[in-house]
């Protein structure tokens, strides 16, 4: 491509509400541009590399048995009906009236068509199993877009959907798509976690959450320094064996602490360790009230507790509903002598404290000397808090450490939720009607773009994997008004073309600097820089990863280009 | 892709709502599924052809060097108002609010995006001239969606849009655009015709619409039978010569015609020619009236008279307007004795007419006699009629026919339309400010599909050409219980994908009567039966298109299949 030919629009200034590097630099390299908040267009360059991630996908879904489709932007409002979601999806879901007032949601994920469809075409086991895909444009009406194509409001993105017969089905399909996501993203060159995320309200089982790592990404991930484990950090269980001190234990004690609230407070007030503390905190759970007890250097994860108590709600108590239940404030709370009715559940870490320090249930006093079981009963220990960096990793395969991730792809067995809303049934070998099992598969194919250039950029621009790069080869002269260095510039354009390599060729009368800094900024994996020695028929091949540069005779050009781009 | 994996519903009724062939046949070989009023799923055979149009429109728009983008969906209403169309576009127009109550257009077309875009990028001609293309799913609220993807509210388009710094840049480009359209559609194997089209209200000048010729189509065309002379027929313009018969002029004469009130009668009734008979309409051409004579057995073009008058609104006048202007009714208007302030204007037939027959102004009367400017005189003579089957062709080449036709593809140059609007300008070499000039380019990628699919077809369902093809090959093994069948099948399954063919393998457990039904219903090019001689190693070789069928050894297989299908 002659780049007089083309529109990649570079900047000079970093644009001032972009606040990460990817959503700046591909303002800045011309690949985006905002049309509305949360809503760009993909200028060239980015429209190829979108391609490259879509045949990318494309190839992997195809491995794993997976069939393209389309189905349309604009949806019925009568099937958001049917699964309740056009009840309870808020205001991200983008609605709209047609001519005939009749309502219509515009897609921003399409369970509900699918299931419909299928609904109507699959009526027995035979036709079992099913995976559908689609590479769409979707719609969410985020309330604040942010960090460009990050978190955008009409994003591209890969949605598959299958149809079992049996659980074990829909397992040999997930792990298939497990696989394949984990081939797309390693072809794209991303750093990334497959994570095992919360399946929240969706009454699915196994989720996994695809996460490139980056320290801009909106989401914590636990994971293992020596393993491939990697969970969200309320998804990560703590397996340390806490082992109880056997220092003698001293007497139970009430001890003023004048204006001491917090754990920090206290505990240097004390002259203890945080971790010689037992933290108390009240939450309401469903319609009663749950006392929880975590080591003053831990965290509750309400997650935990909602699982380990089969809960619908977990929300802390307000202040008032802990005054009515304990009588103190929040700041107080402890479990020694407390009303019998409230349960008290505690973190496995709570036991192994000795003499430790709680609330007393009363302004301005702690007790010291606490322990559990003589002091206050548990009803029950459990694993109750967030996982820290430096816990062992629960598969027991070396340390956790943490890590910010951008989820880019997500797999989750859904099970029955929308066949049974939808009434999806086929007829097993029986001749029984029975419901169908699902799985959902995305992957966000124009965040993946955004993912791949948040992670490779420098202080000069963008940086593109040569399995994403809009083109492999940037060709420039450095003076295209010199006979010698244009006219051997155009033969390579050409030569290296033939020869099946992308080209950027830069035919612009502009100065030398202007031409390397957009090259820069822009990203092309190897600059080929045609001056002085173009006469002798020497080149300058630059790698733009590690800017590794060398001369090069246009007769081992060819050669050299394949030791840097493998295909 | 083996049959068991993907999803072809196919139909064995024809569909109730389905009017014509495409739709008919799109549905019943389950190629697309009806989500809403003119909304359709894509279904894994369609979304291949699909992706095979695309593939060629891309090719070619590359060629014509035009390059890829992609804009958004939504597209702000602050566009559309600065361009007027958010005034004027009417109900077809989507709109929709945010949940911040903007306004948005969800884009039926894309030059008002694609204008502020380049505005903001481009300030120099330097920069000129830029092609540049999308493909994309667009949206138009249809007030009577019908005939499947012919006329949908959802549907793909490539859309292009051009810029320059002059005339002659736009007429290059244009001249591109036209080739590159004219060889998409061959590649398409589609019977096309480039016709000469309104340019409207648009502005523009030259317009052209590349028309598959279909007895389903909404327009009508005529063209040459022996040149490539084609045009709307509204666009065509008459060049017969008329010759005025040596005749005697009889004298004028006012007879009764009790009753007589068309064309049919009165000819009848005083058994004359229709093309002796004078027609007069009365027209509302802007604030004035106009009377248009033709000859009776001709029709009024009235996009010819709104040319011919420069004027922006020609519509006939109501039966009230014409009692008031002529003081007659509609059915006895004449040129005879009329109000001088009523322009007269008439086809150049009407001046070849001798002793003719027109309305005499007067309920049951009618003049015989009549010759033009002895007894009416006209203001201005000009090509004022619609052209008919038989006619000369406005190239000189041949003679003029008629055809009924599907809109796939549209260029256009809209010239200052949209920059004028928008204040889309660029710095010439003289330092001065200009309007950008542009064109359009459209092609219906989803009509396309349908176009095809009504062009070749036959009872027993769909005949795709090789080039768009969801698959090229179909192996069938008769009886997949009969172990060499089902083996030999596999194994061509197998090879044949091997060595570049796209097949589909029918590994269904259904009879064969079903089998082959699908298979026609479907139409993939070439269908290979793998039946009794499997043992022998020889199988069947069916071409969709033509039914020849022949015996082939595998051996030779590949061989033959490359007969067939040549890529």
């Amino acid at each position: 491509m002659k780049q007089s030919m083309t529109l990649i629009p570079t900047l000079r200034e970093v644009p001032a509400d972009a606040e990460i590097k990817s959503h700046q630099l591909l303002l800045r390299a011309g690949f985006i541009r905002q049309n509305a908040s949360g809503i760009y267009s993909y200028m060239p360059l980015a429209r190829k590399v979108l391609q490259k991630v879509e045949a990318i996908v494309r190839e992997e879904m195809e491995r794993a048995g997976a069939v393209e489709l389309l189905m349309p932007a604009l949806t019925p409002a009568e099937l958001w009906q049917e699964s309740k979601r056009w009840y309870s999806y808020g205001p991200e879901l983008m609605r709209m009236k047609d001519r005939h007032e009749r309502d219509f949601v515009i897609g921003p994920t399409h369970e509900e068509v699918i299931t419909s469809l299928v609904r109507d075409e699959v009526k027995s086991y035979k036709r079992l199993p099913l995976n559908l895909y689609q590479i769409q444009t979707k719609f969410r009406d985020e309330k604040r877009p942010r960090f460009g194509l990050l978190r955008g409001r009409e994003f591209i993105m890969k949605d598959a959907y299958s149809f079992h017969a049996s659980q074990e089905s829909l397992d040999e399909a997930y792990q298939k798509m497990f696989t394949a996501y984990s081939n797309i993203f390693t072809r794209c060159g991303l750093n990334f976690r497959a994570v095992i995320a919360d399946s929240g309200a969706m009454g699915g089982k196994d989720t996994h959450e695809f996460m490139v790592l980056s320290d801009v990404g909106e989401d914590t991930i636990a994971y293992s320094d020596s393993s491939s484990f990697a969970a969200n950090i309320e998804m990560a269980p703590v397996v340390v064996e806490y082992q109880r001190s056997d220092e003698p234990h001293q007497e139970l004690e009430k001890v003023k602490t004048e204006a001491q609230k917090t754990i920090e407070e206290v505990s240097s007030f004390l002259n203890v360790n945080q971790s010689n503390c037992i933290k108390s905190l009240l939450f309401k759970v469903d319609e009663s009230f749950v006392l929880v007890l975590v080591r003053g250097d831990h965290e509750v994860n309400d997650i935990k507790v909602k699982n380990l108590l089969e809960a619908t709600s977990v929300e802390l108590a307000s202040p008032e509903e802990t005054r009515t239940i304990m009588n103190c404030s929040i700041g107080s709370l402890g479990p020694i002598n407390i009303n019998s009715e409230v349960q008290v559940i505690a973190d496995h870490a709570v036991k192994a404290v000795v003499n430790g320090v709680c609330g007393a249930n009363e302004e301005n006093y702690h007790y010291v000397g606490v322990n559990s079981d003589r002091d206050f009963s548990v009803n029950q220990y459990a694993d109750l808090r967030f996982i820290q960096e430096g816990d062992p990793s629960p598969d027991g395969e070396g340390t956790i450490l943490f890590a910010r991730g951008i989820e880019v792809g997500h797999v989750f067995k859904l099970g029955t939720r929308y066949s049974e809303a939808m009434d999806a049934t086929y007829l097993d070998e029986n001749g029984r009607t029975q419901h169908m099992i699902m799985g959902c598969y995305g992957i966000g194919v124009s965040r993946t773009m955004a993912a791949v250039a948040e992670q490779f950029n420098d202080e000069n621009g963008l940086m593109w994997p040569i399995a994403l790069a809009p083109y492999e080869v940037h060709v420039i002269p450095i003076n295209n008004k010199n006979d010698a260095q244009r006219e051997l510039a155009e033969v390579l354009y050409s030569n290296l073309q033939d020869k099946g390599f992308e080209v950027l060729y830069d035919d612009r009368a502009e100065r030398p600097g202007v031409k390397f800094a957009d090259s820069d900024l822009i990203g092309i994996p190897v600059r080929i820089t045609v001056g002085k020695r173009a006469e002798e028929g020497i080149v300058e091949v630059k790698v733009r990863l590690n800017g590794e540069t060398l001369e090069v005779h246009t007769e081992n050009l060819i050669e050299t280009l394949r030791t840097f781009i493998v295909k």
